[in-house]
């Protein structure tokens, strides 16, 4: 068993390096917004670059921006240890979500290195450059193409609220060029292990006073945008009933949504985040709406009956008032299961040291499940206060940030350090 | 009666300079975009001072940016006749609808002065600076301030989606400074009548084969900005039965209206054509949502008590679900009746004519109700195809504008030209 008595020095260092994170894209209410390829973006990934070199690790970027941070392994052969989080963010979110999994990794590994040296097998920190999916509508790219699931050229096809596409935004941020001395793939095919330790994001762990949440499974999830197309006309002098109004329409889809969602119960979730009317001026009736769906569930044969249930009135909504709708699917992630070997080994770390711990499921979804058919995969959850998340609010306690950098590394230390292959 | 055989001469005339001035902010897809004090806006005053000139008339601006063209009067001190109207647009509009009503004008006046020389009493032609309430959540700018319905510092305290006050807008454009030249005060007390001729913009006209509409009454109209402000979270963490989601309580409240407003029957209208979400992106709940109201009737008792109901509705939906509402009135105008002796003449020259028309009511709102209780306000309309306006696909056939012209120019002159006081 490792010698965890230093938590103290595991908070220093994560709210330090958490609070410097803040300051890359820091909004003036608190939030912190660090768009993908942005210049926010950008500053914190050069401060992660600066933080891991001193904590003598070899830095390197791959050709989508993900950054890795090496503490080279003495075996010859040996597949990766991978570990870390994202470092994007929602729209004035808070300082914790990604930003965590990232700072406790580089914490956990410095302190590894420095006290048991060298690992028999090689340690990677990975700061994944997107998971969000705020700028682009596409989430997970950063682990997506580490794992494999996306690769580099779906980044010409994918544009942002302004018209600019993504692989324009990834070569002014630097990267997707050739010659330049990136990797020349994302994709990793000499991991080992992935483990991710992350804000919860929700209130389970605080209501139950538990400090670490061991996760079972990630959530699948779908995400749409629906757009609804009606007629433009003059607001004074179109008569109700020979309106064609597709804001009309989108409400009373909207408002289906939410309470087939509470009909359905937990832990099904539906979302509209997202909406657009044009031409969006008060005295014209919409001629068309956009708005995102979000639903997420932790069984695909239950989502995907919700799913073509909400989708199938929408398009009798749409029917009835003479409007067009159009559904495009950006996003079907299944729910991930994760390892049951490493989660039986956080359990028994947790039960060691008398850690109150729960094993859970995620209703929100992470870099982790990317790699779910790639190498044997691990997270863990420590509390967030009140629930709050993708929110200037959020907020994780100090001895929580340290607890889970304590368990992550010893769970490091046996996949890293000890001979039997993890 | 006039010689009123020139309906080809007008219909060039008029079109050539629709043509023309959609040239001011043309749109890729056939629109018009001119908001209120921006290029393109700037680009169609010129033009039309340039025109106005070219007719032989004296032309001014106000400080708030109006355009006046000026025939002079042999009577010492008769009041003016005024007659136009306004050249902003929607976003993405068609040609006809305000711009139509300065053409027809300036066609009526050249034609007059060409063939019956100088008026007893002065006509001016105006270019409303602003009616459509497109770019700032303020509408009749133009036509309120010339009616003393508005003052010019009312400029300071409106700001656009942009953040940029209608002052600084203003004087980016070279109005509302002092020193230029410019008249003091934009507020008009010298008019004897004001005459607009506008497109419908609704399908009465078309649907009974009728050429020209007698405008009795415009309707009343309020503008309200409703936000509603629940709790951004987690879009996957945050259960259904635990949220204060601004924007399903938003789409509750727009498909409460429509229903309302279907239920209280024509002549009712009420749209919701500008919503906001924020943060807005797929995968956080939103905190707030902010949409406009737009609801008009020919009855201010009625339209009081149909918004009372809806904003009571409101706050009850916003209290049961947890939300904050906040309510701002942006516009409040009385149904404006038009001067029976004025439509009256107007008849007589439909009638002694052949011309088919009708007295109606109009659900749009149109400077000439801004003059109400200024001077004697007369309004006549002619057909728009499908009613199809605020869109690319507003057409009126040059037949019909050239009728208009010539029955506008009829009531000008008998109220400029003939002896007995308007």
């Amino acid at each position: 068993m490792l010698k965890l008595d230093l938590q103290a020095d595991f908070a220093k260092s994560v709210v330090g390096l958490l609070d410097e994170l803040a300051q890359c894209g820091a909004e003036r209410d608190g939030g912190v917004t660090r768009l993908l390829y942005t210049p926010s973006w950008l500053d914190a990934q050069r401060l992660l670059e600066r933080r891991m070199a001193e904590a003598g690790l070899a830095v390197r970027y791959d050709c989508v921006g993900n950054l890795f941070g090496r503490l080279a392994g003495r075996g010859a052969e040996s597949g990766v240890v991978l570990t870390g989080s994202h470092i994007d963010t929602v729209r004035c979110g808070g300082k914790y979500d990604g930003a965590y999994g990232i700072a406790a990794s580089l914490t956990a590994v410095r302190y590894l290195h420095e006290t048991f040296g060298q690992p028999i097998r090689p340690i990677e920190v990975v700061s994944f450059c997107e998971e969000e999916g705020s700028r682009f509508q596409l989430a997970y790219w950063g682990s997506g193409n580490v794992s494999g699931v996306f690769k580099p050229e779906q980044a010409d096809g994918i544009v942002d609220a302004q018209g600019v596409t993504m692989r324009e935004a990834m070569e002014s941020a630097g990267f997707g060029r050739t010659g330049t001395g990136e990797l020349p793939t994302a994709k990793r095919t000499d991991l080992s292990a992935f483990v991710e330790v992350h804000v919860e994001q929700g209130i389970t762990l605080e209501r139950f006073g538990e400090r670490i949440g061991i996760v079972e499974t990630i959530a699948g999830q779908r995400r749409y945008v629906v757009t609804v197309a009606g007629e433009t006309n003059h607001a004074g002098t179109t008569p109700m009933t020979l309106r064609r109004d597709a804001m009309a329409g989108a409400a009373e889809m909207i408002l289906f949504l939410e309470r087939a969602a509470q009909k359905a119960g937990e832990p099904l979730v539906a979302t509209v985040g997202s909406i657009a009317s044009d031409p969006n001026v008060p005295n014209v009736i919409p001629g068309s709406v956009e708005f995102t769906l979000d639903i997420r569930h932790l069984s695909e044969t239950l989502l995907t009956g919700f799913c073509d249930t909400v989708l199938g009135t929408f398009r009798m909504i749409a029917e009835r008032r003479g409007l067009k709708i159009r559904v495009r699917s950006v996003l079907h992630t299944r729910p991930a299961p994760m390892d049951s070997v490493l989660a039986g080994r956080l359990e028994r770390i947790c039960t060691s040291r008398g850690i109150p711990y729960r094993r859970m499921m995620s209703g929100a979804g992470h870099d982790a499940q990317m790699f779910r058919s790639v190498c044997p995969t691990a997270m863990l959850f420590v509390p967030s206060r009140g629930g709050i998340s993708h929110s200037p609010d959020e907020y994780t306690a100090p001895e929580d940030l340290a607890l889970g950098t304590a368990v992550l590394a010893e769970l490091l230390y046996e996949l890293a350090y000890e001979e039997k292959t993890p």
